[in-house]
């Protein structure tokens, strides 16, 4: 049977990713006593030099299934990266999963443990010659409470949902609960499946106390993933869904000076 | 060229609905003074007796053609049903239209206009020898205090966005304003876009004063709905965003003796 | 502390369904040799009955943490429904899970294994005194080609992405493997994730040679249905993502005559 | 009453975006003889210095307020971004509309009129001091049929919904008719709402005789962007839903050296 991907092309254009993506993968995720099994998205792609016309699609999805029931870590990362430049012979390659990550925290007052899930994604990429690179994205539901609804106001603040994001770039593999604790602490308050209610008036009277505009914890965020050394670009976001509106709120830094200026494209 | 959809089929099997759907459709919505154009998405059906394989799909599409900025109203409901009905050969038709809709406030103090905006359908259904029955279901955003959380709290009460909801079945061609406005009165704190800071204020304070459990939003509204003469059945639904945890809840009653007991299938 | 929920409520008012939503757990689904971890998003709720003010939310918490971990079964469906309404005193319970349940298909020439997914949704309903009801959502992603498109050109013939779901109501406990393989089989043009290129041309000319239209996609699926006793009440719903459109076809039967005629509300 | 807001912050950090978005707004888009009402979903933010505790949000709702009904044009992009950097007091301010636009297309033989919708955002930043930058993004649905099914079966070939997009900056203010004419042509199987059966004749056999591989699509519309001389960054990309998997293809191209290597932070 003819190859017809293989055949070559003459508009000598090089394509920057193709590949694969919504395909859903059972995964592992393994962080010290926490281990578990969650359902992966994921995308793989490459980088396609200009003289070839289209790549072979099914063997990513080959790589995939080895993939399968497997620990999602660093290793496998970079393990599953050479594959793919080997497999499909290009010069760059990229694998993402997207995922729910589950942390059990403790209630505050009646010290239960709760169940709390997170919206992560983790890429990472090879350019053959260098080391790969990892981007950790992760989103914190947290609550905020207006400050300005509380100063001006007799009794009562109005508050609400919001989550917090945080795109890495970095040399270094992070542990996500390490990722989410920081952000939940940052942000101050942090949200709980179960809260009794010796929990719930806790953290309602916390909430009311530490009152914080999107600006405040988008700044809190900046300020410590600018002192973490093994974080080399970042992008810190945070959206509100405001209780008195039917829009929403946000604020956003990023922290690399020459995307900034090209952010757009 | 061969009519393969009106060939005859022998499974003797009657489909309940067939047709086409996501379709977007310009469209007019004219209340009072309120004329808007909007977007809708629309839905069209038909019942395809048991002796026909298939329906001509592309002639749903020449009567949405025929509908492209027009006003929605009951007359072009009825309108369009019989046309269907009629150009498709079939003996019952619906038409469905999903949009947003602009509603003008006056924020409590400052009295100024600003917009919201309310998710509406809007179906219709005619059988042969029978009226047309129009059903209305509409979203209004609103927000909730917990009862409980102020109950407990020495300052303070968690509060967030909510969701109310209600399907209406009706013989009646109802207002969309008279809907929202009963929907927001009847949940206590309704939203608005700009709120200027005596706005937020009063807001706030108001929040705090009325304190409501999805329960209670269900209830109330339950109430009114039964005692209008003109809706023939009703689901009322009430879900909160909660601001301290990362799951919602949610209150539902469905006034239709026959459907609760069938609900689920 | 002053137990707010459990005031009396004078308005009357049963609530047909109270509870939590959008949770997400970590549960195990186990079909023979198949076992395996996911994610799911629940919702529980209850019957409210007239003289209470509100429920009690953090115990549905608490009876989904005794749930994290272990397997999805008629049993553990059955054992949480008596928990809810013991521990929230009502007559009536429902517990929901929705999730992504994966399959091990084997490809039609190269004969290697790969995976595949499919949403599906399992509810319970318990009222005292009856024996629990089952519900499942099953969605099974095809392919279509069209009978009319193939008839009237020289060539090819217009194909897509579809998708078939069921509901079903059953005192019977169902396989998920069973609903889904009996779903493809029906629809005759099933999805792979791996296609090596002898297995593409088997499928491209297997589809070529099935054209089949959304109508004769339901009409099998009722056929089969209506023949299973254990099957009480259910849709069927077929939606195809018309290739030369922007909009999509579907067709649905109801096989619930009461239902079918109160299904709008 | 105190101006929270306005109070300094010693943090010391810039915010690059602070402002409201999923503000939904109906707008007027008129190009030539084509005027049409849309709702558009918006986002307006600015950026805060380092000094300023946080914005006034409810300032950008009266500017929005002031643009509902107006035509979405270059100049009033401009005045609005000018109307925020002033009223905000920034040095850079953006604004965003995310909307679906409507097109008249003819079908091919039938010769009859069609409606097509298209998402489209189209943002405009200013920086005081500079001339503003606009973004296009432009989602264009089509057709793709796979060369290689082609190529390898004895007859027919999957094909399926496709979905073209690309992100421009430009000087310029484009129109978006020509942008989406543009596309779909480069395509080469656009979509129509209507098709009579002589239509789908046609675009079967046009569609089968033109086999585009992802790939394919990606480099036709790099090859026309690359050489429209208004155009100074862009990125390109085709997403094709499968027909025989359940999981998609993509190809992207990024035409920004600076940005290409900054891409994923």
């Amino acid at each position: 049977m003819k190859d017809i991907q293989s055949t070559s092309d003459r508009r000598g254009v090089e394509i920057d990713e193709v590949g694969i993506e919504n395909l859903r993968i059972p995964i592992i995720i393994s962080e010290g006593k926490n281990k578990q099994s969650i359902v992966a998205e994921a995308k793989m792609g490459i980088n396609l030099f200009n003289r070839s016309r289209a790549t072979h699609m099914s063997r990513f999805i080959e790589i995939a299934e080895a993939i399968k029931g497997r620990i999602l870590s660093e290793k496998l990362m970079t393990e599953t990266l050479k594959k793919i430049v080997t497999k499909l012979g290009s010069k760059h390659a990229i694998v993402e999963f997207s995922f729910v990550y589950f942390m059990t925290k403790i209630t505050p007052v009646s010290k239960k443990g709760c169940s709390m899930d997170y919206r992560c994604k983790i890429s990472s990429e090879l350019t053959k010659g260098d080391e790969p690179w990892h981007y950790f994205y992760i989103e914190v539901p947290v609550a905020t409470l207006c400050p300005c609804s509380k100063e001006i106001s007799k009794y009562g603040a109005h508050n609400q949902r919001a989550r917090v994001s945080v795109k890495i770039k970095s040399r270094e593999y992070f542990k996500l609960d390490q990722l989410i604790r920081q952000l939940e602490k940052t942000a101050k308050n942090e949200l709980f499946s179960v809260l009794k209610r010796k929990d719930e008036k806790y953290v309602t009277e916390k909430m009311y106390e530490n009152p914080m505009f999107v600006e405040d914890i988008a700044r809190e965020i900046y300020l410590w993933a600018k002192s973490n050394k093994n974080i080399s670009d970042f992008i810190v976001r945070c959206k509100s869904y405001e209780s008195i509106h039917n829009h929403n709120t946000y604020a956003s830094i990023v922290d690399n000076k020459i995307y900034a200026h090209n952010k757009k494209i």
